[in-house]
């Protein structure tokens, strides 16, 4: 997939994350700790938190947007990565928080996440889920729906802000399960239904109608839709918020070129300026370009194979990094111990699940693949937790952040004690 | 993605469990036991599966085979429905299973299968998966590639009963990711290469070679790519054993045509006759076509909105379907306490999840669907559990056995207090 060939692991170290960095022996660091001890001592596969990395990306999203528009938000999308300690460290940082769900809920209130800062979405929320929102104080409901409307004033809220999530009819490139922002779409209302939701909305004394919402796509990787979703939406009339969602893409190969944050920033702000009120509160919804960058995942080869390919298997795949697959993502990767070493061979890395779909990274360039090489790839921050399954009994992965050359679990490995655990007889 | 357009969800009954039945209101019941009960008592969503009907199946695949071939064995292979009380079920039944990696591998020891009835596959297996099988006592190793050859040397093996899986060069009409046969797959090896490791092997006191080992892939719907590789591997020479795989397709939908297990072993029986030694024990591994009519998937819808389709969210989604998106599988769906009820509107049923790419059934024709409807959706046996995961904070379902009228629990459900435990500060 990649069509990028690089002659040594080194080169592809600005995909890695901030704080990653080659020693001299060619072994590749995470917030000062080897990688190839992160492996003994935890196992693999491994997710690599560069701590320091994604504290700063959040901090370079809150205040550029706070720098261009003072009055503004940042919410981080944790759908992208649902770890305790993620919600704990985006919130130290000063940011809000998005969840979809009563599991996600629950997760940013464990990590002790302000509720007053938690702003609660989904396009199929149920009963038990409203309840606990209400019940928890969450700040914020984004109503993506009539239902929505009607079982927050059968709970009896009172004065609940809410958002009303809109559909922008915006189409940007990315994956069709990806993009959220057009005609077609399952999340939000067309404007007409939403104007009467909220007309409906002002006259109860349930709501608080803060503004409106909207959310093109996830991994976009061009500036311009992102304003001409928020120029649609400022055509709906003046409110006090409006949550223009996140989407920027990351850089997950060399080929790719996805926006700076300020350049995103620039964007959003400068079409913010053109149509939005000039006293409104701009909220945004980073999830990807949060995490993306800031996490490594770490696999150990288990075989090499020379047949019609080389294939090089490893002991991770759709279990923990289900996007290769489920949406193509491409990906590279890099022999962790021998960052420096040349690349003589181009070989298709594969997981250990049993399925041909199960394939990671092709026409990957690495030194001759061995059994027992540690191979990491960049830019696996986001949808790859998220996504963590059993497939063929394999289990959850750990969870380590890494700073100032120490390192500790957020997420421990799961045992097979616990995938046992749920069976009956 | 289904074309056919049903008057009442009654139609959809062929695609239920055998078991599966309609009862004087219009209700869906499996193994006599009333869906609508079953949600009020185990939640929603819910794996049903018809007891009665899955140990049918395996008896159809087992007694069938032996009929026409009576040297023969049938495993069930596990990674479909990884399930203790499955492993159980089909152990119970007479069948062997096929397992891959060392989670399969305990539960299969969990469900107290006898280790002499397990074959041990993988294409990335570890040093600590081998060691084991070896130490359980392991009937059969499929050896994929010259690591396993090496390892299984490495570990002071004896006599170890091995298959040696070949790449059989045939490609069937199916999607790419559950296509294995073909020279490219990552899967086997070539002819020559696994006749040199066959000799290699039959050099040492580590192995007895039964035999080999071919899978052309998943969800194949005709029966000539089976006797085609047949007859590929048969030009290898002659094995005491001849494993020829699974494949066999399901009827997810009403326009799919899936051969009958009886046409299927005529069509493996016959290539096997006019290609392989008479005395040779044969050997297939049903997993897809054993377990996927026998469970229902049972939901409750969320919201009903009305924009530029109707969209029906439910409380599940990729999370537990993941297929829909994953190979864009078409499944039908039916309002499951309303069968008879005129099905008046086409409508898009979506999960739960933030992600366009979850959308379960397209229109599908269903009575006015309103909160709170029961949808069952057929034919969810295959690579529904296996694939479940936590997106947005969704809970991995219970699954329940029926039969005779009586429900009981064979895997609890997830609780919110295990979702968070492995999460650390």
């Amino acid at each position: 997939m990649t069509q990028n060939t690089v002659s040594t692991g080194e080169q592809l170290l600005p995909l890695f994350p901030e704080n990653a960095t080659v020693d001299a022996h060619g072994v590749l660091a995470v917030g000062g700790c080897a990688v190839d001890e992160l492996a003994e001592r935890y196992g693999t596969p491994l997710y690599i938190v560069d701590e320091e990395g994604m504290r700063a990306q959040g901090r370079r999203f809150l205040h550029g947007l706070r720098d261009r528009w003072p009055r503004s938000r940042v919410l981080f999308a944790s759908k992208s990565l649902p770890v305790v300690a993620v919600y704990r460290l985006f919130a130290e940082e000063g940011l809000g928080v998005d969840v979809a769900g009563a599991g996600e809920l629950r997760m940013a209130l464990a990590a002790g996440v302000d509720p007053a800062s938690i702003y609660l979405h989904g396009s199929a929320k149920t009963d038990a889920e409203l309840r606990l929102a209400l019940e928890s104080g969450v700040g914020t409901i984004v109503v993506d729906n009539l239902d929505d409307v009607e079982r927050i004033e059968r709970f009896k809220a009172v004065a609940q802000r809410v958002l009303v999530r809109l559909i922008p009819g915006v189409a940007p490139e990315t994956h069709a399960s990806q993009s959220t922002g057009s005609e077609s779409s399952k999340f939000g209302l067309p404007f007409e239904q939403a104007l009467e939701a909220i007309a409906r909305m002002n006259r109860s004394a349930a709501f608080e109608v803060a503004g409106v919402h909207l959310h093109i796509g996830s991994q976009v990787l061009a500036t311009e839709p992102f304003a001409q979703a928020v120029a649609a939406v400022a055509t709906t009339g003046g409110f006090d918020q409006y949550d223009v969602g996140g989407g920027l893409g990351v850089r997950y190969t060399l080929d790719d070129d996805a926006p700076s944050v300020d350049r995103y920033l620039d964007a959003v702000v400068a079409a913010a300026r053109r149509h939005l009120p000039s006293d409104a509160e701009l909220v945004i919804e980073p999830g990807r370009s949060l995490v993306g960058r800031a996490v490594t995942l770490l696999y150990r080869v288990s075989t090499v194979k020379h047949t019609a390919r080389t294939f090089v298997a490893v002991d991770g795949g759709m279990s923990d990094l289900l996007d290769a697959a489920l949406t193509q993502q491409p990906y590279e990767i890099a022999n962790a111990r021998r960052m420096r070493a040349s690349c003589t061979d181009l070989v298709d890395v594969v997981g250990r699940q049993c399925e041909s779909g199960d394939l990671l990274v092709r026409n990957a360039a690495l030194p001759t693949p061995r059994p027992g090489d540690l191979l990491a790839v960049p830019a696996a921050g986001a949808y790859s937790f998220t996504f963590a399954n059993n497939y063929n009994g394999a289990l959850r992965p750990a969870v380590v952040f890494c700073a100032e050359g120490e390192s500790r679990v957020v997420v421990r490995r799961q045992t097979y004690e616990e995938l046992l655990a749920p069976h009956l007889p």
